[in-house]
């Protein structure tokens, strides 16, 4: 009987770096239909209130250089108050010039991505202020948490991209940190990585290493995306400037950029969701507008983040079904414009307990069946993004690998039906042994990194860990173990004199 | 500003019994489009793959009025064997007989549950044959932990019905454990709840109690349905003789049948989805005709629950992705037969962790987008099945609520999209105190029992507790205030009256 050879989620790879099983690395595609929350009037009337916000509220641009484009544009700019107006007109042919699909090269070509077209690609963590683990606590993030976080994110194969900084690392000085963080990046990884748009020279900075990492000329940079950024709008309705030079710089050079409003139902949205997610259109449509207006064509990313606060205390809830709902809203909305979406994996809880998975559980399956291309914070992510978790970082890989899997087509077919075995095995019998099962020992079912199936007998004699107390385990083997990819020594060398050169100009200057 | 008044599930209810808030009882819908995982074509495929099994392997029924009924309705009936060969026609025809939807009949109208057409019921656990909690620990099943969970089902609104005993009291002597059980179901809730089909004796019994529960005539409880089994195939392929009594004796008085095989793929399954899914078909298939045959349009589901055993150990896993994938497949199969569906909330954990809470999203996700109607094991179940646990039932009610909030569909209307409350609060303020804000401040958002969602320092000083330890609490505080629901003094006195008589007869004679 001839092995079923489709299964290339199933086959478990130890490489010879890390003593642990894990699915390799693939590109995902969502093969399952989108969850609909909105009706397709309801998407329209979000659409339409979208439009009208921008019409008659407007957005504030907080930077001069933004207001000048805009005006050339032919919005209706208010060099006052800031404040610009766009009809719906110029949202619509704005937004219809940008990229309905694009690929990220990274400086490993096999681990590029794709974005558009059911593609889902999991991040890292970002922006994390402090770190946790068991043996160290909660502390504020450092150089050293930071550069763990990114050999874990290169080790698991499920995490895609490093999507930000994990950790903030507030032990080196602001106006190199850019320049040490990019260079982990590139030295610990081979994946896609993150500029902050905090200013045009971090921006430039970040392109020109991402440039050097992958050895190619910037006229190639420019053909072909590499870099990522993020940019929130201040909700409500304003985008910052140091925001807006970044989105010139990253439009102007081609770069990847996911417009994310961050609308809080009940803090910096209306306490509706149909509401804050009004706002979140509007602002997403605002700023994606604008980065077409500066280049058209430049890839981006439609960014969804509405959650709600919790009413009694006014703290931010992430996971919740508001939140969920949200996500998959977002996705609707995202794909009535045609452009790759980014959600996320958030939780509002401060230990790595049963609360921690449902919610992140509640907002995964939304950005899963919201078709959302990036999902950000995939793994590490705690307390609602004020804290990284290196244990939360590799149960989300479990819950990474498991939506994975999930996304793995069921395979029907004469063999896979298995109506022989059922002959041989017959009534009442077991399938243990039937070649059926032998031919698909290995591959047959996901295989956990952190699952514990034992019986309670068994789980207890093994010491009754927990699996946040198994994750503490593998996180720190995984990092015993790690062995960073290799650099060609010529943009190594590079490398190390660019950094010497805009150390000495003394880095990114005070802002 | 009129207040929206259509968010009936943000309603927060103290009840004078209950100190703390949850949702109020509602029947739920789900309005989302179900996920498919299966292709038209692969359905299909799977049908045919079931009725070839049906007709070629056949399936053992091990009883000989079974196969007495079976033969006289045209079946292939091998009285040797005892296997029961099905032509296409026969299953086709039994089973367009069954019922799309029905009513199943609480003692409290109120409590009345329906099953098709979208409608979902969360039940409790059942058949554990273990109880856990942190003061207690791991023991064998008993009668006070038993009513314990009764008074838990009861208490939380989002658990409409007790699919079976919680855990099993093995304290209580097995001839009249299920009278005692039963008078427990009624006199501690006033929910629809469920009788073992462990022979015939046992279902007559319990179907004459529930009569007397709900105070009316024989003849009304045959139009009404108001008692729910669960019969499992002793996969592969063969039904066990007392079960197939009880389903006899059920289908003849018009109650609720879930015919579920229990098809563990790579141990009572072929080791791939489509087999076992194939097996679990033709078993359903077999035991819903039979229903049919001896009783046409009695009230059955068709129930799913093919997971896998992880293939190094042999244990079984549950909320696995293969877990999920075959519970929305087994809701494509029981749609295409147009029969409510019967999923579960399953973990293969030993402790309540993040495991058991991802594992349990895992199911329920499948449960929910696979449209179940019966979710079996809401609430509680840990460890596959072989354990219940007081914390997990509140932490399951938790994620059970989020569920039905979920389920409640976004309104988008003119006073939902918030215009007005933008203009108000202008660009780059807060809607913390504005009127839209505060019109809305009790029912905006899903307010939960458990979720701590307070920053790390307010976290930390109010004790660092996990969810599980808040679970602890919380279920020890519900069992303290509880106090049963009424029942008439008729009713209670008749029912003390039968369990005397049927206690001094010997309750059900050895098996």
């Amino acid at each position: 009987m001839p092995r079923s050879g489709g299964r290339r989620g199933q086959r478990r790879e130890r490489s010879e770096r890390q003593g642990f099983h894990q699915l390799p690395w693939r590109n995902l595609v969502n093969p399952y239909a989108p969850i609909e929350v909105l009706s397709a009037d309801q998407v329209e009337a979000i659409h339409r209130a979208s439009l009208r916000i921008l019409a008659e509220l407007g957005i504030a641009f907080l930077s001069p250089e933004a207001l000048d484009i805009l005006a050339a544009a032919g919005a209706d700019v208010d060099h006052k108050s800031q404040v610009v107006r766009f009809d719906a007109q110029l949202i619509e042919e704005q937004i219809a010039k940008a990229p309905a699909r694009f690929v990220m090269h990274a400086r490993n070509p096999a681990h590029n991505i794709t974005f558009g077209g059911n593609n889902i690609n999991f991040s890292t963590v970002a922006s994390a202020p402090n770190a946790s683990d068991m043996q160290g606590g909660r502390r504020p993030g450092c150089y050293r948490d930071y550069c763990d976080f990114l050999r874990l994110g290169q080790a698991l194969n499920v995490v895609h991209l490093f999507g930000g900084y994990p950790v903030e690392p507030v032990d080196l000085p602001p106006p190199t940190r850019h320049l040490d963080c990019t260079d982990a990046f590139i030295r610990l990884g081979d994946k896609v990585f993150f500029a902050y748009s905090l200013g045009r020279e971090r921006i430039i900075d970040g392109i020109e290493m991402t440039r050097i990492a992958r050895g190619v000329s910037s006229e190639q940079m420019l053909r072909e995306p590499a870099l990522l950024t993020v940019v929130n709008s201040s909700s409500p309705l304003r985008i910052d400037g140091p925001m807006l030079e970044g989105v010139i710089e990253m439009a102007r050079h081609n770069q990847v950029m996911a417009l994310t409003p961050f609308t809080l139902a009940g803090a910096m949205a209306p306490a509706t969701l149909a509401g804050a997610l009004a706002q979140q259109n509007a602002e997403a449509l605002a700023g994606l507008a604008f980065s077409q207006i500066v280049n058209p064509g430049t890839p981006v990313i439609y960014g969804g983040f509405t959650s709600n606060v919790d009413m009694k205390s006014g703290a931010p809830a992430f996971g919740t079904p508001e939140y969920t709902k949200a996500a998959l809203a977002g996705g609707q909305l995202a794909r009535r414009y045609n452009i790759p979406y980014r959600s996320s994996n958030a939780n509002a809880c401060n230990v790595v307990d049963a609360q921690a998975a449902y919610e992140s559980e509640m907002s995964l399956w939304g950005a899963i069946m919201g078709h959302a291309g990036l999902v950000l914070h995939a793994a590490g992510w705690m307390e609602g993004g004020l804290c990284a978790s290196f244990e939360k970082f590799v149960v989300d890989a479990e819950l990474l690998q498991m939506m994975a899997e999930f996304l793995t087509p069921m395979e029907v077919n004469e063999e896979t039906l298995g109506f022989e075995a059922m002959r041989e095995v017959g009534h009442g019998g077991h399938f243990f042994g039937s070649q059926h099962t032998l031919d698909r020992y290995e591959t047959a079912f996901y295989a956990p990194i952190l699952s514990d199936w034992r019986n309670y007998e068994a789980w207890e004699e093994a010491g009754a860990h927990t699996v946040t107390e198994r994750a503490n385990k593998l996180y720190r083997e995984i990092l015993t173990d790690f062995e960073p990819p290799p650099l060609e020594k010529a943009r190594s060398d590079e490398l190390v004199e660019f950094i010497a050169r805009r150390k000495e100009e003394g880095g990114v200057r005070a802002t």
